[in-house]
């Protein structure tokens, strides 16, 4: 929840300092002698400060002052059905954990899934964009940042998110339809082309471009890896230090 | 998002010391004499091991050995409208944040008001309890303890909260549709009695009283500060140590 500041770590070595050599030079003193003597205080100085370091370590977990809150981020993930988003998001995920920061991966699908007959129709989808926003906020109440990926074809669901979330950082996957079309595994735009899918964006559904995405990835030049550099390269510079 | 062991901390200490004496011997080795140099000493030492516990400290805080997670509860209010289940829970909320533990408040209404027409029925309640059960399940993903307060009228809708989410505590709130009228400020019991509201739980939509609640707080009975102590106090025992 919280990383140590320089400041803290620097005020830590010094008041431990301050308790330590005051125990070297009373017991130096008590010997008053050499080599041998040194080596013998160094053993007792041992003993006693280990457990003096000790405490001096359980009364500074006690002590906020010098913790500082991470800035939690929202990687906002918008693009077609079948661009590369949850694929990219993924990557992503996988490349930022190493950074050792809070961090939560939310997708559309898997969310789908827990709650099913969420909707697809425009209403539907605003309502839940509400959610997510609410659920992103509640993470970043918690100094929990997000990678998220969600088709969100509006311009007005992506506001929503952006007004109630801070720090969003849109990634637009930008690909063809032809492209998205040529990856589709699961046969759902053979289905939205037939008419057998009502709300299908990009198909019989509008997917309003994004005007302000911090970051496009345009999949027909980019590799995945490419691409999750260039987004991770972002994040670091602008969130984490 | 962690609390450090004590064995972290023994390790640390060990780990420290052994840089540490080794060097406040090679120093009393060269100058090699009495008090005035075991000062001298001294001060030489502070100014090296400044620096030294400096860097012993930042490359902790890299480690994640000793580290441990904090485990995660989720306190759930359940009771008829009205019958003072967020006014304990912000009570319960303000007593547990002093323990300093990642913590959450999720209250019904501050839901329902920033996601509206979630709707009162069987199956939209039902369907709303898989959300905050995916809400709370999520935060406890990073650690993050909850306090939520919803009505929660049906033994399904608690089931559910108590399959998707761990270490969940029910506290039922006890109270006579009497004394929950008698609170009535907003005159939502009045409504509901001449049937202007349709799915009022403990009116015109049944409150299945919970079988397994883990604390029972009688209303009629308990002032909000010994019940706060009581719920507290329950937490304490079980989850905080």
């Amino acid at each position: 929840m919280y990383k140590e500041t320089n400041t803290r770590s620097i005020a830590k070595g010094i008041s431990w300092r301050v308790i330590a050599t005051t125990t070297t030079i009373v017991i130096v003193y008590f010997f008053f002698d050499r080599l041998d003597l040194a080596i013998a205080a160094g053993m007792i100085e041992t003993l006693l400060k280990v457990g003096l370091y000790w405490l001096h370590e359980r009364v500074w977990f006690k002590v906020r002052w010098g913790r500082e809150r991470i800035e939690p981020f929202n990687l906002w993930f918008t693009g077609l059905p079948l661009s590369g988003k949850t694929t990219i998001a993924n990557r992503v995920y996988e490349e930022l954990l190493k950074l050792d920061i809070p961090l939560e991966r939310l997708d559309s699908k898997e969310i789908r899934d827990v709650v099913p007959n969420i909707g697809f129709s425009r209403e539907d989808r605003n309502r839940h964009m509400k959610r997510i926003g609410h659920l992103i906020k509640t993470l970043q109440n918690n100094a929990i940042s997000t990678v998220a990926s969600f088709v969100s074809p509006y311009t007005e669901s992506r506001k929503t998110i952006r007004h109630m979330v801070k720090n969003t950082v849109v990634v637009y996957i930008k690909a063809t339809p032809q492209s998205c079309q040529a990856r589709d595994y699961k046969g759902v735009y053979a289905k939205a082309l037939r008419g057998e899918l009502p709300y299908f964006s990009g198909v019989n559904d509008p997917y309003e471009e994004p005007q302000h995405a911090e970051i496009i990835i345009d999949t027909d030049r980019l590799s995945v890896e490419e691409a999750t550099e260039q987004i991770v390269t972002y994040i670091k510079r602008h969130y984490v230090n």
